[in-house]
């Protein structure tokens, strides 16, 4: 049990649909649902998913009825779906159909904005009609309402099975009486290191006596660098963004630069800030990466107050003549070589005037590869006006997966140097 | 019901822990299962997640293996789960512990092998220790086996929950073992088309009435294109290949040149192969895809043979320098028009001497737009021998998903000039 301590209320989730589990979509839902609903300190306790069989959805909506006090349904609320679930509601609370006006105007609505003044399709006309005994969860950002029905002690909730919509009702209509009825709240709070194994990383953590009690540190590897999850359990939010704050500095001192931002935050959302904030302009020269790193620095809104441009230099040619790499470098050196990247990244910075330059070359494989230069090897540098740094790194992955961590790794190195 | 045939044998899969129900990480191997399962005429009825608890766990195996014919767990096998998933299986089965040699052997030789003659750590050595009444799933890919176990007329398989030890054991012991006992088997193709939305691609089909009994069609709409999802139930694997030939051919017939190739194929291996085999060059000039284009070109092995290199010309500046896109076609039409594109993509090859030059130039959003230029506005130009060729969109979704779309849309292009 997650929450050590059996007394939390509990959740249940059922999901709805022939195409979750005969594997044709990925259930989306299940782990939304489940992070979200853990935040307001109720343990979900159990996910089933099952087909459009009436039968089996009644059989499982009962027993999670009698086992937990809230029921979230997704799926099946379509109209393309014969609106199982909304038969199968009206079977098990012993109800019938009532038409909702509400629904009718925000449908009309809706297709009349389509253009031309197009009519509401039969089919989902049927959608006004909704269960008796059901409190309805209005959608804006689809056809299929959702409901909210009472049994004894629990509630139920029935929502749309596409994703978007099924996050609108839970944060509009959920996540809000999870909260007013909530004795205590489960917050998180991501911290984003790059740069350390997932091993190096709880060295340099150390122990975790220091944290009050409630307070929980898990570390989330994935390929581009290991995420720190910080949880706590408190009794008011405020209380618990103390905590999380408390423990976020807890790591910092301890992970200081290995540390680039939290949540949401991406590597090249920080690059982008602090070249902001330097009033510095930066280009990229990329062999292996082929344009990532671009594409990664241009995701972000605005990007082009500080990005210059970028060349993806793919051939030794293109090396020399874009941006001045000396032949005689790659011929006694090789193009993957560290006196090539450092070349790059300061001819890409003397062609483009920019401040700060990134230059990428590997062997991203699978083929390519020599005993002396191993299928992985990239050399990464990053140039500016206090000199140029280039690291050597020697990834052991796909070739997709080479090159994300290369992107990764050159956005990094800029980072540190900026700084 | 998806095979429409209550005779189908059944399956249920349980998914164990806290992790997955607390949404922590995503499940995914029931989607794995789920579809691998299928494809050998067994219906996947339910899937139930559960946490580390050994009574609920206990629960779901017990009704679970009442339900179905196979029942398959995943998770709880680690050593670091306190080996929750076997616990529970001595108890439901009534039976001890027994050492199996091969398993310790193998574990000797994992450690070994991981350099300096590593011992097997303790905890690690526990998982030599089986079921006694299990038949051992040998793990090469990891350190839990997994097991398989009888109870009456049903079978049990007990997997790791690590998705590439899952998915080798799946393969290994499980799939055969369906195979081996299944009367029909059920396959899937899939062909992808880019261009159409989901409607436009079912008035091209028309009628399905041409197909063989126990064939279906299935669109599976995705942000970069419609794949169409072709299954059939077959008695053996081989009238199953047949079936699905026939089936794509009809396809073939009626979405032509929308199809760009099938199952794992890329549109950026379909553009590769083409340019391979004609003996032709490419160069890239992006300016909102930022490096997406060169990206996804230089994801294929062998890309070096055909892709000769790429500028990220983000400013007007940078257009004009690199490209010789004349400054007064900037002034006139504006930066993202089709004059700009035509010129990008017709400079690049200018500048580079590569046969076919692809551009892209629009607004990503979510600022820069005005009501003559919208958010989502995009030229792409693709120029060879035979001259230049633009076409506008309109992308309507934010900054990530218009970009995709337009390097879709760019390679897409580019597909059809080369053709």
């Amino acid at each position: 049990m997650i929450f050590g301590d059996s007394k939390s209320p509990r959740a249940e989730l059922v999901v709805i649909g022939d195409e979750i589990i005969s594997g044709l979509i990925a259930d989306k839902n299940s782990q939304y649902l489940g992070a979200r609903i853990h935040e307001f300190g109720i343990e979900v306790s159990r996910i089933t998913a099952v087909g459009d069989a009436a039968s089996v959805i009644e059989d499982c909506v009962k027993l999670a009825l009698q086992r937990a006090e809230w029921v979230v349904l997704t799926g099946g609320l379509g109209a393309t779906h014969d609106d199982i679930t909304k038969s199968v509601l009206l079977k098990f609370f012993e109800c019938g159909l009532k038409k909702d006006s509400k629904v009718a105007a925000m449908l009309d609505a809706m297709f009349r904005n389509r253009g031309q003044g197009q009519e509401v399709p039969a089919s989902v006309r049927s959608q006004c009609e909704v269960p008796e005994k059901a409190e309805v969860l209005y959608n804006e950002k689809g056809t299929a309402p959702g409901f909210k029905m009472l049994k004894g002690k629990s509630i139920l909730f029935s929502l749309p099975g596409v994703p978007m919509e099924m996050q609108h009702l839970f944060e509009k209509y959920v996540g809000p009486e999870m909260a007013s009825r909530g004795e205590k709240f489960f917050l998180h709070r991501l911290i984003k290191t790059v740069g350390l194994t997932e091993a190096d990383l709880w060295t340099k953590v150390g122990s975790l006596k220091a944290l009050q009690e409630k307070t929980t540190i898990a570390s989330l590897p994935s390929h581009l660098g290991v995420r720190v999850r910080i949880s706590v359990l408190a009794k008011s939010k405020q209380e618990g963004e103390l905590r999380l704050d408390e423990a976020e500095s807890f790591l910092a001192q301890r992970l200081s630069n290995y540390i680039y931002g939290k949540d949401e935050e991406t590597l090249e959302e920080k690059v982008g800030g602090l070249l902001r904030k330097k009033s510095l302009t930066l280009a990229t020269a990329e062999s292996c990466t082929g344009g990532l790193i671009g594409h990664r620095l241009t995701q972000v809104s605005g990007s082009s107050d500080y990005y210059k441009e970028g060349f993806v230099v793919y051939s030794n040619d293109a090396k020399v003549v874009r941006l001045g790499v000396e032949p005689r470098l790659i011929e006694e050196f090789g193009a993957v070589s560290a006196p090539v990247a450092e070349a790059m990244a300061q001819g890409v910075c003397r062609v483009t005037g920019a401040d700060v330059g990134i230059s990428a070359t590997g062997i991203a494989g699978p083929s390519g590869g020599s005993e002396l230069k191993p299928v992985g090897l990239t050399y990464i540098a990053v140039h500016d006006r206090s000199g140029t740094h280039c690291k050597k790194f020697i990834f052991t992955h796909d070739r997709g997966r080479n090159r994300e961590h290369a992107a990764q790794a050159a956005l990094n190195l800029a980072r540190l140097k900026i700084q």
